[in-house]
C-alpha cells in the first residue's frame, strides 16, 4: 500500500514566471487591475453555500456596502464627464468584484452598471446630477427593469407602456397583460427602491418605440407603492444572493422629468422630440448606450473561469493517483495526458480570451468617451462586445465544468468552490443577451457596414439584408489585428508547408475559415427570399458558424498583438507556446471544415493531435506559473482541498 | 406590439405516435417499466429547493420510506436466489425512482443497490438471510464505504485495514492515515447504522487485497459507536438530500462472521481461503459483482436527460419569440433551426442510448443470474456497463445544460426543474467510476479477451499488455449487433455511393472508426515500452478515442436492432429518421477523423450539415411525440413554465 497521496512538497511556486505572465496578460490594464486587487475587501469574500435565501440576500447586500466603502463601483458617470479613464475603470471594477462571490458581483452590476448605467447612458446631465450619486452610494437601491415574461431577447416587442398624460404632465406606466410583467429583475424581490423601466413610449396616441423611465417602487419602509405589484422569483440555479423578482405596474404615474430622455423626450407641450429621426436607429442607439453590461458579463465570466482553472490546476499538481508500473510512486494527476488535455488547452484559451478582452476594454474606453460619436466605431464595439460576451460565457461554463470533473468527488463539495462558480455563471450564457441571439448579431456586424438597413426585417431578415450590401468578405483589421494580417499574408504566399508552430499559418487558417464562411453565407443570402421564413431560417447554423469563426480570428489577433507587447524572455516564450496551443486546438475542433474545404492536408490534420499532446507536455511543468499569470491570489481561491 | 407569447392552443399531443414510440423505445422492458410507473408514489416527488440541508435530508428519508412502501427497491437478492427477473427488476426499480428527486434516487441506490448490493453480491447465503431483509425494509440504514480521501478511482490502493485477530476471532478495522478516512459516503453523515467497508484484508501478517466487511456505525440512538469517527461532507453541488459524510475507524472490532466472504474468507483457525487463486482476478471478480451500480447510474442519468428534454421541448413548442418579417405572428422557439439543432439531435441520441441500455439490462439479467459463471460474458457485461455509464452521464450533463440554456431565464428558475437536474446529475460523471478512468477500462475490454494478463501493470500498462495479445482488431458482435454487421458488409461492398440515410453506410462508417483506431492503437502499443510511463501515457488520448468509437458503434447496433423489433408504421418510420439523425450527428462530430483517414469524401462531409438540418426540419412537427416516447408523464415534469 502506498501512503501519502497529497504532495506537500510540490514546487507550487511559479514565482518570477507567473509574475511576468501576469504583467503581460493584463497588459495595458495591469496597474489598474493590481490597484483593484489592492483595495478589494477580501475578508468574508465567499458566500457560505448553506445560507438560505433571505440570509444570502442580506449577506450579499452587506458585501455590496463593503465594496462601496472600498470605492469599488464608483466610476459610473454621465457621458458629459466620461473619459477613457472613467469608462475603463468601470469595467475593471466589475472584474475586481468577480474575484469574490458572484452574487455580489451581479448585485453590484445591477446597482452600478445597469441601474446606474441606464441613468448615465440614457439620462441627461440633470438626471445624472439628481440620481447618480444616490445610486453609487447605495442610498437608492435600484433595479433595471427590461425583461418581461413575454419578451426577453426581443426587446423591441416589450409590452409595458409609458403613456404621456398631457393634462397632468405625467407619464403613466402600465403592464397591459400578464406577459408584460417584468421578470428576473435583480433587486426587485427585496431591496429595490427605484427602477429604470423599459417600455413603449406612447405620446398623443403615437407609439415612439422603447424608452426608459425612472419609476419609484417602494416607500422608505420597503412597502410597494400604490399600483406596483412585486413578486419573488424565489430559488434559482445559482446567484442565490441576488433577489430577482417580478414587477407589474397598474397605471403608475410618474413626473415627466423622470423619463431618461437623452435620445427622445416629451416637452412641456406634450410633443415628442428626438435627435434621431429613424425609430430603429434610435432604438439601437439606446441599446448601444448599454453595451457596458455585456462587456462586464464577459469579463466576469473570464475571471470565474480563471478561478476554476487555478483551483483545478493547483489540485492536479498535488493530488496523486495510481502507481507507476513497477514502482510504488503515484503520479500527480497533471502528469496524465488525459488530464493535461482537459486543463492546458483551457488555460491557453483563457489567455486568448483575456488578450481579446483587453482590446475590447480599450475600445470601450475610446468609443464611449468620444464626444464626436463615431457610429462605425460604436458598431464595431458592439459587435466585439456581443461576441466576446458569448465566447467568454460559453467558455466559462464548459471550463468550470471540466475543472469540476477533473477534481472528482472533491470537485463536487461546495467547500471547494467549483460547483458554486458553475451554478453562478450558468445564467451568464443567457442574460445580458442570449448567446445564440448574440452570435446572430455578431454575424450581422460582420456582414455589414450599414446599420441603417437594419429596420423592420426581424431578426433573420436583417442579417440577410445586410449581406446584400457586401460583394465579398472584407476582414477589416485595426490595431490588434494588423500584425496577424501581415503574418497571414506571408504564410499564404508560402503555402501549406509551414511548421505547426508557425504563427503565420495559424493566422492564415483562422482568416480562411472566417472569409470563406462569410463569402458562402453572403452568396446564399443573395439568392434567398428574405420574406421566406424557411429560406432565411435554413441558414441559421451557417450564421452561427460565421460568428464563431470571426470571434476565433479576433481572439488570435489579440493574442498575437499581446505577445508582441511582452518583453523577450521566458514569459514571452511561454505565451508563444500557449498561443500555439490555443490555435491548434481551435483548428482541431474544426478539422472537418478545414479538410472538407481543402485548407489542410490529411497528413497535417492527423498530426494536429500529436502536436497538441506535445505542447501539453512541454507546458505541464510550468502549469502553476500559467495560473499564477491569471492574477488570482492563491488565498482568495477559498478551496478547502488546497489547504494543508 | 404583439401580445400573447405563450400559445395555449398548440397541439401538444403526440397521442398514438407517442405511445407507439414509447412501446418500441422501452422494448422488452416496456411492461415492467409501465408497472413501475403505475406504483411510483408521485405525490410530493420533487424536492423543494429551498429546504436546508437538514430538512432536505429528512424529506429524502421520508420519500425513501414511501418508495419502500410502494415495493420499489425490493428486488435485491443473493446470487442463490437470482433470476433474470429479479436482476432486471432491480435495475428498472432504479429507473423508476429517477422519475422523482434524484437525491431520493441516490439515497435508494446507496441503501438498496450499494449497501444491499454489496451484501447480496459479496456475501454468502448466511449474510443474505441475516442482513438483506433489514436493508430492503430500511430497518437498517446502510452505507457503502469504499472511497477514501486518498484513493477513489484506484480502489486497489485503499488504505483501510481489516486485520484478523485469531485470538479474539475478530477483525480489526482501522484507518491508519488521514488519507484512509472514508469520504463522500452516502448516508454516513446522518442516517447510516451499518456500513459495508472496503479495506485491505490482513491475515497472519499477509496482505490479501481488498475485501469487504460489515461494520456497525451507530447505536440505536444514532450515536457513533466506540472507535468510529463520523464527519459531514456538508453542502454539495447537488443531491442535497443525500447525507454524505466521512468515516474513520480506530481499531474497531467486528466478529469474524461479518466479513462478506463469498470470494475470500478466514476460517476459525485463522486461515485465509479463497476459490480464486490469483489476487488480481479475485479483486476484479469482487468489483465485477458490484457492476449493477454502474448500470443504475447510467440508467438514472438517462431518465434525467429525458426529463430535461421533455421540459425543454414542450417549452419550445409553447414559447414564441420574434416576429416574422412582414407579419405580426411570432414563431415558437422550436421553429428556429438553431433551436432544432440544440434539441433534436439530443433527442435522437437519447433514443440511441435508451436502446443500448435495454440491451445492457438484458445482458445483466442473463449474466448475473447464470449459475454457470461465464467469465467472457461477465467481462463483456462490465465493459458495456462502464461504457454506457460514461456515455449516459456525459450526455445527461451536456443535454440538460443545453435544455437549461434553451429555456433562457426561465430555465434558470428552480421552479422549472432544469437547474436541479443539472446540479444533481453533475456528479454522475465522476462517481461509480470516474468517466475518464472508465473509458480506459472500456478500451482495455475492447483490446483483450484475456482478463488474466490484467495484473500488476497499473492502469496504463494493463491496456498495453492486453493489446499485445491481439493481432488486429476483431469487432465482436452478438445479438443486437448482427443486423448492423450484415448491413455494414453490404455497404462496404457497395462503396461510398450510398445515400445519407442508408443504414448500411452508417454501420460501415461506425465500424471503420472503431476498427481503424483499435488497429493503430494496438500497433503503437506493441512498439512501446510498457515500463515507460511517458510512452504509455502518450497514448492516453488515443485510448479514449477508441473507447468512444467503440461505444458509438455499440449504440448504433442497438438502435438498429431496436428498430427491427418495432412493427411497421409511423413509429418505426420515425425511429428510422431518429437513428439517421443520431448517426449523422456522430459522423459530423468526427468529420475531421473520417476525412483525414479517407473514409469520407469532401463533398459528403460538407453535405452532412445540410442533411442534419433537413432531418431536424422533418422531425420538428413530431417533437412532442418524440418526448412522449420517453414515457415521462407530463404531470411529473413539475415545471412551472409548462403550466397554463
Amino acid at each position: 500500500m502506498s501512503t501519502a497521496t497529497t504532495r506537500t512538497d510540490t514546487p507550487l511556486a511559479g514565482g518570477d514566471l507567473g509574475a511576468a505572465l501576469l504583467a503581460a496578460f493584463e497588459g495595458p490594464h495591469h496597474e489598474r487591475r493590481a490597484a483593484g486587487r489592492a483595495v478589494f475587501p477580501s475578508d468574508d469574500m465567499l458566500r457560505d453555500p448553506a445560507l438560505d435565501l433571505d440570509q444570502a440576500r442580506a449577506w450579499t447586500l452587506d458585501r455590496l456596502h463593503a465594496l462601496v466603502a472600498a470605492g469599488i463601483g464608483q466610476a459610473i458617470v454621465g457621458v458629459e464627464q466620461a473619459t477613457a479613464d472613467t469608462q475603463i475603470q468601470s469595467l475593471i471594477d466589475f472584474e475586481t468584484v468577480a474575484y469574490g462571490d458572484l452574487s455580489v458581483a451581479i448585485k453590484s452590476g445591477v446597482q452600478h452598471g445597469l441601474y446606474g448605467g441606464a441613468i448615465a447612458g440614457l439620462g441627461t446631465p440633470e438626471h445624472h446630477q439628481r440620481y447618480l450619486a444616490d445610486a453609487l452610494s447605495l442610498r437608492t437601491l435600484g433595479c433595471f427593469a427590461m425583461t418581461e415574461r413575454g419578451h426577453g431577447s426581443d426587446v423591441a416587442s416589450l409590452e409595458t407602456t409609458i403613456s404621456y398624460d398631457p393634462d397632468a404632465g405625467e407619464f403613466v406606466v402600465h403592464s397591459p397583460h400578464r406577459s408584460s410583467t417584468k421578470t428576473y429583475i435583480g433587486s426587485a424581490a427585496a431591496h429595490g427602491r427605484m427602477a429604470t423601466v423599459f417600455g413603449q413610449l406612447v405620446v398623443d396616441g403615437v407609439e415612439r418605440g422603447v424608452h426608459c423611465i425612472l419609476v419609484p417602487l417602494r416607500d422608505a419602509d420597503g412597502n410597494p407603492l400604490p399600483g406596483v405589484s412585486i413578486g419573488d422569483n424565489g430559488h434559482k440555479g445559482g446567484l442565490l444572493g441576488v433577489d430577482n423578482g417580478t414587477i407589474a405596474f397598474d397605471h403608475v404615474r410618474v413626473p415627466r422629468a423622470m423619463l431618461l430622455d437623452r435620445f427622445g423626450s416629451v416637452d412641456e407641450q406634450g410633443r415628442y422630440i428626438s435627435s434621431i429621426e429613424n425609430p430603429n436607429r434610435r432604438f439601437f442607439t439606446m441599446l448601444g448606450a448599454l453595451v457596458r453590461g455585456r462587456i462586464c458579463i464577459g469579463g466576469g465570466a473570464a475571471i470565474a473561469a480563471r478561478r476554476a482553472l487555478s483551483i483545478a490546476t493547483r489540485y492536479a499538481e498535488r493530488r496523486t493517483q495510481f502507481r507507476h508500473a513497477h514502482s510504488d510512486e503515484e503520479s500527480p494527476l497533471l502528469d496524465y495526458l488525459a488530464h493535461q488535455r482537459k486543463l492546458l488547452p483551457a488555460i491557453a484559451r483563457a489567455y486568448a480570451l483575456g488578450f481579446a478582452q483587453n482590446d475590447l476594454i480599450d475600445a470601450y474606453g475610446t468609443v464611449s468617451s468620444d464626444s464626436n460619436h463615431d457610429p462605425r466605431a460604436q458598431r464595431a464595439l458592439e459587435t466585439l462586445a456581443a461576441g466576446l460576451k458569448v465566447m467568454n460565457t460559453d467558455f466559462a461554463n464548459s471550463a468550470i465544468q471540466t475543472c469540476r470533473e477533473a477534481c472528482g468527488g472533491a470537485g463536487y463539495m461546495s467547500e471547494n468552490q467549483l460547483t458554486q462558480l458553475r451554478a453562478d455563471t450558468d445564467v451568464f450564457a443567457t442574460f445580458e443577451g442570449d448567446n445564440t441571439v448574440l452570435l446572430q448579431l455578431v454575424a450581422k456586424g460582420v456582414l455589414t457596414d450599414y446599420r441603417d438597413v437594419w429596420g423592420g426585417l426581424g431578426r433573420l431578415g436583417l442579417v440577410q439584408a445586410s449581406a446584400r450590401m457586401v460583394g465579398s468578405a472584407v476582414i477589416e483589421r485595426t490595431g490588434a489585428g494588423l500584425l496577424a494580417e501581415r503574418l497571414a499574408s506571408t504564410a499564404r504566399r508560402r503555402g501549406d508547408s509551414a511548421a505547426f508552430y508557425d504563427r503565420g499559418w495559424h493566422a492564415w487558417m483562422f482568416e480562411e475559415r472566417e472569409r470563406h464562411s462569410i463569402d458562402s453565407l453572403a452568396r446564399r443570402m443573395r439568392s434567398a427570399d428574405s420574406n421566406s421564413f424557411d429560406q432565411v431560417n435554413a441558414m441559421q447554423d451557417h450564421v452561427l458558424f460565421v460568428a464563431r469563426a470571426h470571434m476565433e480570428r479576433v481572439m488570435l489577433d489579440s493574442f498575437i498583438a499581446g505577445i508582441e507587447n511582452c518583453p523577450e524572455g521566458a514569459a514571452r516564450q511561454t505565451l508563444e507556446e500557449l498561443c500555439t496551443l490555443f490555435a491548434l486546438t481551435s483548428l482541431e475542433s474544426d478539422a472537418g471544415w478545414f479538410l472538407a474545404h481543402n485548407r489542410m492536408s490529411d497528413t497535417r490534420a492527423k498530426a494536429l493531435r500529436r502536436q497538441i499532446n506535445q505542447l501539453c507536455g512541454d507546458l505541464r511543468p510550468r502549469a502553476t506559473a500559467l495560473v499564477e499569470g491569471f492574477g488570482i491570489p492563491a488565498e482568495w481561491l477559498g478551496s478547502a482541498m488546497l489547504d494543508g
